[in-house]
């Protein structure tokens, strides 16, 4: 499955194992030589092993393969046999209150887990506490990030990628997440970072029209330059824009999208044959930002700058393929940061939706609202009455309002103590919503505040292909 | 099979199929009334006519559809029984040594013919005689030439977009085929051309680099520009350069790529699960210059400005896809006229191949060579020996030389003399041999003359998105 016209079909492949099944028992009824047996059984189970991978089912003789049914992912243990979590780029869900299983999915994906070792040498090599969202675990997973350092430390830099499909107007704050950790990133490295707004996959994948999810996009970079990014650091840019203003960055897509079969895209996100080409292909458009030489103005004609890319766990599989593609168009692989999901007020079974207005807070919610979302929608770990709640405690693992805290609370030994209170009922949810609730609306009327200052001229100016501060 | 997100695979159409076999015994089994059997037996033929046209295969209870089969082309007679001519964007060949078929052609494509009426018409509104092209049937299909004709009689404009894919450096006469005829067709009409270099396409389809199929691109366009087109008229681009100079094409690009599924691709284009998303995904490419929208330097906003493509009919698949997508867009279907193929020197079993030098006369070809490939390689249809040849006379239908000249010689009486005594065993092969010579050599060497004014600032002007000499 790694080369553009040597990759076989699911049908190809189930006929070959047919073929190589009925090779096995005529060897035996040979009586054939045990090594000769042996050779053939170990190619037949190799090959059931690739056809599990490439179509997430079991090999059974004489049922050739569903051609819509595939496996959520291909990372290298997708056997499908452990969990009721899905993941992808279009669905996150969850049985279990307390989210996602986060270990299972590093397990899944066959990424690395952000352990303490990591983080101590981020600390060391930044030169600074590291960022509340290392410390606590929101970025969980990576893929390279101790190569990222170890260049970085013999001065070799590099750059970073995240972005966002503009799919509405209005931004909620679990939208902020990586912008608020990248930024904390570049701040720290001091290094380029280019952010990309997907408005031609919103258009693709929604209802909406072009200039619609255009227009999003260039909204939503008002909310992400509300963040306080340097303009001279960072270019923001709309796929519908950009694609049509850089040669190279067409280039690139067309590379990538020469290395890529459907049966692999099919594989890794679950396309159909009813699925319209521009799906289909669509995956390079999101790997391609992966590559400096996509940025001339950036980066000149240097293809050989390190990406590291920090994003949610779901956006996984575009960069599982953009590195199995990258050395085979002679280009580093980027690196990642993965981090959880920001939970919905109603529970971490689900990620937010953007177009559903109580499943989370939004950056345009006003005091009121604020508080009226938390109190009336927030999923609460308490007991149901104030008695049994200070005779048993609450549940920090399970209540929004808590995880909401830890995101955006700075101080580690306030949050401690609001755990330790509300686990053992000192703390009532009514009291631990208002921590939250006053937590929340000065942040968000800060935000608001910085948003108004961002003028149409601002946004130009960053969407706006140009050197950024940097020699390269 | 027509919108995005409504298509049925093969797989579930076969499935559907199926159920309603079952459904047609049990209403017989139950004694039902005649009228819902009937309707009931009318949709499973209806359904058995899908699948045909879908995968290529008759249904056949009992075994799914393979994935890897699919009909030649997807046009309203595709019933695979009648020949034995290949015509794909990628494959044309006959066993019949006149070459293609055309009539049969037309009626599998779902095209018209350019019968009498329609040359007579295009005399009267052009004003002049037709081209030869059109007088002896090289342009021999279209698809709604009248309607752009009563348009263009009430004063509403069109324009021409013709192309080429640039896979070598060197062009063949052959090639010269569309662009000759357009170039009348634009001195007639005295509207804008627009000429599409498919350098993406070659790179995604050959062992080629980016870099080389971007040269051949520019290469190319030196012997278009040389065939005498109209600087102020004509806007030549490669899809390598222009899609990265053109937020409105990439826009037009992912408009198609949205109405478009695999399954339809995999149906017009005989694409499979393992051929690379690039290759998916192109046609959406070819397709976009149909839309005048395409092109706002020359245009403005304007989309509704039909156009009129002049092509060989293996690109018809193309635009149908095309004339298929444009009313759920919102443009106008773009028209078409379509040539026959320009024989190989071996024969018109097959089109010529620019990776074959034999196969042709290249437009750098010497007198000395174009002299010695006419007389070794040109296929004659004369007899073994001269006394054989004078007594039954020459078969001019199957003669390489004859055919060549019906396109380059433009007197008509000329022709038809060469044909008779051809025909009669007057005049010997070696003779129509040095008569094509005698043709092709100058007319190659002015050729070249020409192309060695195109200067590397010419190439470059025609190159650059600008206004046309046209208002709209």
């Amino acid at each position: 499955m790694t080369d553009c016209e040597g990759a076989m079909s699911p049908v190809e492949l189930y006929e070959k194992l047919t073929a190589q099944g009925d090779q096995v028992r005529a060897l035996k009824t040979a009586k054939a030589q045990k090594a000769d047996i042996d050779a053939a059984v170990q190619l037949l189970l190799k090959l059931k092993v690739d056809y599990k991978q490439m179509t997430g089912q079991d090999y059974k003789a004489g049922c050739p393969p569903s051609e819509n049914t595939v496996a959520p992912d291909n990372g290298p243990a997708a056997d499908g046999a452990d969990d009721e979590d899905t993941v992808d780029p279009w669905n996150v869900s969850t049985t279990n209150a307390k989210g996602v299983d986060y270990d299972k999915l590093i397990v899944r994906f066959g990424s690395s887990k952000v352990d303490k070792e990591l983080v101590d040498r981020i600390e060391k090599v930044a030169g600074q506490q590291p960022h509340r969202f290392l410390r606590r675990g929101m970025f969980f997973s990576h893929r390279d990030m101790h190569q990222v350092l170890d260049a970085y430390e013999k001065n070799k830099s590099f750059y970073l990628y995240t972005g966002r499909g503009p799919s509405s107007e209005s931004m909620h704050v679990g939208h902020l997440i990586p912008f608020i950790f990248t930024k904390w990133l570049q701040d720290v490295f001091d290094i380029p970072l280019v952010i990309q707004l997907t408005d031609d996959e919103k258009y693709l994948w929604k209802d909406l029209t072009l200039e619609d999810c255009n227009r999003f996009a260039v909204e939503n970079a008002k909310d992400i330059i509300a963040c306080g990014f340097d303009v001279n650091k960072t270019f923001i840019f709309s796929d519908l824009d950009y694609m049509g203003a850089s040669p190279e960055f067409y280039r690139n897509v067309v590379k990538i999208q020469k290395h890529v079969t459907f049966n692999q895209v099919k594989g890794i996100f679950g396309f159909t044959d009813s699925d319209c080409i521009g799906k289909i292909s669509f995956p390079a458009i999101q790997a391609a930002p992966s590559f400096s030489n996509s940025f001339p103005h950036i980066f000149g004609s240097r293809k050989d700058i390190q990406c590291l890319i920090p994003c949610a766990i779901d956006q996984d599989p575009y960069f599982r393929m953009t590195r199995d593609v990258a050395p085979r168009i002679g280009y580093p692989k980027p690196a990642l940061l993965h981090s959880t999901f920001f939970p919905a007020l109603q529970g971490a079974q689900t990620k937010m939706s953007a177009s559903d207005a109580n499943s989370s807070i939004f950056l345009t919610d006003t005091p009121k609202q604020i508080k009226n979302k938390i109190n009336k929608h927030a999923f609460s770990g308490g007991k149901d009455t104030v008695e049994e709640h200070r005779k048993y405690g609450g549940n920090p693992d399970v209540d929004v309002s808590f995880m909401y805290l830890t995101f955006f609370l700075e101080d580690d030994e306030q949050v401690e103590k609001i755990r330790q209170d509300y686990a053992s009922g000192a703390l009532l949810t009514g009291e631990l919503k208002k921590i939250l609730i006053e937590t929340l609306q000065p942040m968000i009327a800060q935000h608001q505040e910085r948003r108004k200052q961002v003028t149409d001229e601002t946004v130009k100016q960053f969407m706006t292909p140009r050197p950024l501060n940097f020699k390269f």
